[in-house]
């Protein structure tokens, strides 16, 4: 309990990088969230500079909206969940920025979701958002499936369900395959007369344009088109097999986050939909939890 | 006869645009081939300019080959076959073109292809290599099926079946579907240890970058690994329905051109390899013949 006592004279802020935005939380262990924050892109993978303006500028709201002033910055024990930083060279190329926290800790924006919706504890996580991935983290062991990325991998996903529906709606419309109630929905929704013209509009689209199209694959799915069905249920299959492999590791807890969560779990294996809890935190207290975590460690390292 | 008489006085040449190279032949009536040239990438749906600058390369190597004077350029009579000028915005930017020839007579890169595969005579054809898509033009009707790019088209191309190869393996090294003899010729290929190795170097890559996994593709499937096979055979039974579709169009022939050509020809139904037939002319050879019927085409309207 030695590092507890230490906790409670030290602030913290979590940061959850993704896409399209940066959150940020800041936290007291004696008061508990003081505020939070908002930033632009802060996906590694897609521009380094970005992602620290970005991580800067959610901290900046974020000890605003707290009250406290801005040079308290250096106050801050930061904890950072980004993605990509599974990757040696990009994790090193953050923790070599000379941020301005009192001390920051980086891992994988998973991990952070994985904590947060564990509340500290373990656990696992399965994310069907824009894209799909799975982790899980038990006695110190995580293990990661999928996410691959737009096109190759993130099957289940916003993006994938876009992209089959897409592939499925340009065989109807030049009567190489079969028929399907999407391709009226996508004629209307792309304002478009033929195949052309849908194609045309969706080539080089990133995989958040194709996301775009998934309530449609669901909504007609529940109407029961054979076409959405059948993308909505390999994709629910895939998401079941995912889950079966990281309840290999025995988690306490499974949870699912991001957009098509809630829609997928009708889909799923009737024994996987069962064992879904709702994530009890945000990753951005999975953040913090990861920045008390490290504090801790430090500690106890430092006291042997 | 009065046409071919003119034609006699007259030189062409003939452009196949490509999104790697630009193919330019110089042809007389009296002599046949006069002489050939190359020049890099031209494909308008990826610059513009670039696009012209590659068109005029070739053609001077072609003029120089030929053994004419520069200067000659302005007594060509120009058969262009460019991507993407179905669309009429991009048909019309290119027409606005301050070109040095005499005159100049612009269409697809699959009209051209067509009427080259027939030496200027009606017919079909299926384009497989990095992409595909499927042609016909018969008594001044044509259609035209698939070509929607990657990856939400082009079925049975390289591209898709190296995309599709590299979905198997990452599904197969995650422990998340069949298991596939590509993933260790991949593993091998990109001297990874794992999926993410593989994901990593596949993110991002044009369709070029898949199509370069094709090979591996048929070579498993030669090999009778189920994966391999069932990419394969769903490919060619989708060239298969293609060719159905031309061939309600009652095309005196059929043709394909592309580098899968060869290899798909075996996979495809039985009915339908019979009736393809080797290309008898090269697409800028097909260019020439657009010229000349354009030419020929103008002279008679002249005359009415």
């Amino acid at each position: 309990m030695m590092a507890k006592q230490v906790e409670q004279d030290q602030l913290y802020i979590g940061v959850d990088g993704g896409g399209t935005k940066c959150r940020a939380t800041i936290y007291s262990v004696k008061h508990g969230v003081l505020g939070t924050g908002l930033g632009g892109p802060a996906n590694p993978l897609h521009g380094l500079e970005r992602t620290l303006e970005s991580i800067m500028v959610s901290t900046q709201t974020a000890l605003q909206d707290a009250g406290l002033r801005v040079e308290q910055v250096h106050e801050l024990n930061a904890g950072l969940g980004l993605a990509g930083v599974n990757l040696p060279a990009l994790y090193d190329k953050i923790m070599q920025w000379e941020h301005p926290f009192k001390q920051m800790f980086l891992t994988t924006d998973l991990h952070t979701a994985c904590i947060g919706a564990h509340e500290g504890k373990d656990g696992a996580v399965i994310i069907t958002g824009t894209g799909s991935c799975g982790f899980a983290l038990v006695n110190g062991e995580s293990v990661n499936y999928g996410g691959h990325g737009f096109a190759q991998g993130d099957m289940g996903s916003g993006a994938w369900m876009g992209l089959e529906a897409v592939k499925a709606v340009l065989l109807d419309l030049d009567k190489l395959g079969a028929s399907t109630s999407l391709s009226k929905a996508f004629l209307h929704h792309f304002n478009a007369n033929d195949a052309m013209g849908i194609a045309e509009q969706m080539a080089g689209q990133p995989s958040s344009g194709y996301a775009k199209l998934a309530r449609y694959v669901i909504e007609h799915a529940k109407q029961n088109d054979p076409i959405a069905l059948s993308i909505v249920t390999s994709g629910a299959d895939y998401i079941s097999r995912l889950a079966r492999r990281l309840l290999e590791l025995n988690p306490p807890r499974l949870s699912m986050i991001g957009g098509l969560s809630e829609p997928l779990l009708n889909w799923l294996d009737r024994d996987i939909a069962e064992q879904v809890s709702l994530p009890k935190q945000p990753p951005e207290m999975g953040a913090i939890y990861f920045a008390i975590q490290s504090v801790e460690q430090e500690l106890l390292k430092a006291n042997i």
